[in-house]
């Protein structure tokens, strides 16, 4: 039990009852009491406050980019990665199957019980209180974010990829633009000769879907 | 304009900053001033709504049949039979295109609509505006759950389906059992000989894995 106070210093946030962040630190291969409910209610929470944040940090950010960064910052590595800054590992109750295989180094659960936890602090001191665990959880995130990078990301990531490979570039070419003067759809091809790979984004730009694109192909490489 | 205020009246609140609903209601075919930020900021509001409304209401529901209700809930048609409800196609703003393909009467465009006006009740009224209108919105819908049905969607839609084909019933079997008693995960196949179809489903009870071993076979058959 010694590792709540310390976790909770971590967090920003004293529970009134802290059974609730106990139960958020529980794996359902402990006990029938877990915290898959706790989660469930924590991954909406943290989606919403986060979307919030980003709504207020950029005014003239598209729905798209807005998305992309959230989904970014919700992932199960993101996610992972704060719980491991916090040794949630250390506090985890696993049962036995999971100690052996070192569960509580695994993504999923690190991740599950990090949002369990944001579920249990809204629980326990409402939405204010949610809302000052995810901004401390989220400072460094949230403060580095520079928006012009969020559409590099599939494009860049792709680019270096196929570099490392001694490919060539990937070649992007607009194939359809619909729609009126100021609700364009853009339909654009990523075509990788050497690996006989084509794949098409959409988007209200020809950025936004050259990045589906080359998205879609850094999926298909890595699948 | 007329129409604003109906619509307030029928969504049980109304607006300081009328044009936020305004904007709400603004099509990307219309305007590059549009609901496209606001849906973004209302999906997850709705979402989270939703998510604490059904996690109140059925204190003993696993996460998964909380996840699959609220996936129902919040799912494109039951937005739009909601926005339908409340005549939202009236009061939208379309571009010129739209308006000639009947775009009032898009699933889509109604569904995000609406996700736009919880997001712009949310930010004229706050948080507890937005759950009063979505309590409004889902007052039917929330007290007519029974969460006893939820899983039996999947397997009756299959049966059902089949039988209406004068086909035999699908197969199910249990493939493998797997962790600790009280946090096993099982495996089940559902085969349908007559379609050369099988799938395989998995949960953390044989009920639960074969719901979704049907749900993914009613996808195949549908596909």
């Amino acid at each position: 039990m010694s590792v709540l106070p310390v976790l909770q210093t971590r967090i920003g946030y004293s529970f009134t009852r802290p059974e609730l962040l106990q139960q958020a630190l529980t794996h359902r291969s402990f006990s029938g009491t877990n915290n898959e409910r706790l989660e469930f209610l924590g991954d909406s929470v943290l989606n919403f406050i986060i979307a919030h944040q980003l709504f207020n940090l950029f005014p003239d950010l598209p729905e798209g980019d807005l998305s992309r960064l959230r989904a970014k910052l919700v992932k199960e590595a993101s996610l992972a990665e704060i719980s491991t800054s916090l040794h949630l590992g250390d506090a985890l109750k696993l049962g036995e199957g999971e100690l052996k295989s070192a569960g509580w180094r695994r993504p999923s659960i690190l991740a599950d019980a990090l949002e369990a936890i944001v579920g249990a602090v809204y629980l326990d001191g409402g939405f204010g209180a949610a809302e000052k665990v995810v901004a401390l959880l989220y400072r460094e995130t949230l403060t580095s974010i520079d928006p012009k990078v969020i559409d590099k990301d599939a494009k860049s990531q792709l680019q270096e990829y196929l570099q490392s490979k001694k490919m060539d570039l990937p070649e992007y070419q607009v194939v359809t633009i619909e729609g009126e003067a100021h609700a364009q759809t853009f339909t654009v091809q990523c075509l990788i000769k050497k690996l006989k790979l084509s794949t098409t984004g959409v988007g209200t730009s020809r950025r936004v879907a050259e990045q589906q694109a080359a998205q879609l192909a850094m999926e298909k490489i890595q699948s």
